[in-house]
């Protein structure tokens, strides 16, 4: 029997909406809910009890809202939390971003995968871990990139800035000589797929085009779609579909930033309390 | 009589290690208890309500240790719960950012102000606010900008993309046209005291080099250290000085980052829960 109960979608912020985005091209018959956690962003920065904590918080009301499934669409809750989720909310289907990203880039023919991430990402070592869990030879090299955070939230997705900022954290990585360039690059924060095309023209310039560039956001929406298609996440049916936004906090703010990862503007946000 | 409680200093993170730096090379007597709300840091992207809730609550904590005075050095904070926290703990003084930064800046031949702040205290409006009520005539241009926290957190305090950044904020107030050009740049942010050498050679560079720079942190102290003078908060008597650190969250982060700010190594970091 079919559901039209919502996929619930889970962040620290705004960053998610790009998976949301990925989600609703793949899925057009589903309804979604999002929740940012815009009170307590950025997750990046924090520790990881104080990250897991806040995700079972922030779940909580989507789980109490009657998603059908659940999307963790933020790398560092994630990779702090998300066993702890798919325990505490069985048999409810808990996905998370960094493991089909992981799956993405560990494909045959990847020697060395560059991960660029948040600092708490990267620290937690989640990508390292599963890209090495399915390919023990390939080399990784993780590297925070904080500024990127910032750049995607002022809506800044290209220009000098991002150019130089995007440089700086390829650095050395960029050398066309065989033993030191990366086969590929895995965009591990969600708000990082806003970078792709500054980032492909940057590889290009480089004679690197052929670098794979693996994104969480889409890696994990061909996840979610995989488990629809299969049963394993009931389906929509007949109907309209439907999307609502909540957030913990800065309403207008999460309207302003939103509509530069959903690439349209975002209409009512909902607040909630935490 | 003499008191040996510490100066509190508030702060959402690690920028008002900025303010504590200047307040101990003005005070060298005194003892300090500083607290970075660090589980709940950024504050300059948060909502007023919410800013006010954060502040009120982190503060007490440095009241229920007994300090004899309150440095609220966070802009954000400084310009939606100064006056709710002065209140409420009276007569403890407590002291804010804004003011002083704002008395500084609005001095006789200052015609046009730059503030450079986080965008909560740009769009709070509380400089512009402070800086008219003591001028009515001047001219106050405010910019959020995110960008400048990131790089500070990094430890980016100089170099290309420090520059980029901050000839970015500053474009079209670099016009050396008598018309456009600000006489006053205003530091509204206490990350950004540490972008003063980046700054002055990029003044210098435009041929503005007699650009008045003013920094929070700094002008806090100095109000702070009158008060001390005159003896509205009780100096310090002999004997040895402390300094204890307080953070919410991160104690690792709050160390390292901490340490770009203070220029010396940060030593214990006790974790408090809000």
């Amino acid at each position: 029997m079919p559901s039209s109960a919502p996929i619930g979608v889970f962040d620290s912020g705004v960053g998610g909406l790009t998976v949301l985005q990925a989600l609703r091209r793949r899925l057009p018959e589903e309804s979604f809910l999002y929740l940012g956690d815009t009170a307590r962003l950025p997750y990046g920065t924090k520790s990881r009890s104080t990250v897991a904590r806040y995700a079972t918080q922030a779940t909580r009301i989507l789980v109490d809202r009657g998603v059908k499934a659940l999307v963790i669409a933020c790398n560092t809750a994630s990779a702090v939390a998300l066993t702890e989720l798919q325990t505490r909310y069985a048999p409810l289907p808990v996905f998370g971003v960094v493991e089909p990203g992981a799956e993405a880039a560990a494909v045959a023919g990847t020697t060395r995968v560059l991960v660029l991430a948040t600092e708490s990402t990267v620290s937690g070592g989640a990508y390292q871990r599963a890209l090495l869990a399915r390919q023990s030879r390939l080399e990784v090299l993780a590297r925070p990139c904080p500024l990127l955070v910032t750049l995607a939230e002022e809506g800044r997705h290209d220009g000098p800035l991002v150019e130089l900022a995007l440089r700086e954290y390829l650095r050395g990585t960029l050398d066309p000589g065989p033993r030191r360039r990366v086969s590929t690059v895995l965009l591990g924060c969600t708000h990082f797929p806003v970078f792709r095309p500054a980032l492909a023209r940057i590889l290009e310039q480089a004679g690197l085009g052929d670098t794979r560039v693996v994104d969480s956001a889409e890696t994990t929406a061909r996840a979610v779609a995989a488990e629809v298609a299969a049963g394993r996440v009931v389906p929509a049916g007949a109907g309209s579909r439907t999307l609502a936004l909540l957030a913990t906090d800065g309403r207008e703010r999460f309207r302003r930033v939103g509509a530069y990862f959903l690439h349209h503007p975002v209409e009512a946000v909902e607040l909630v309390d935490l």
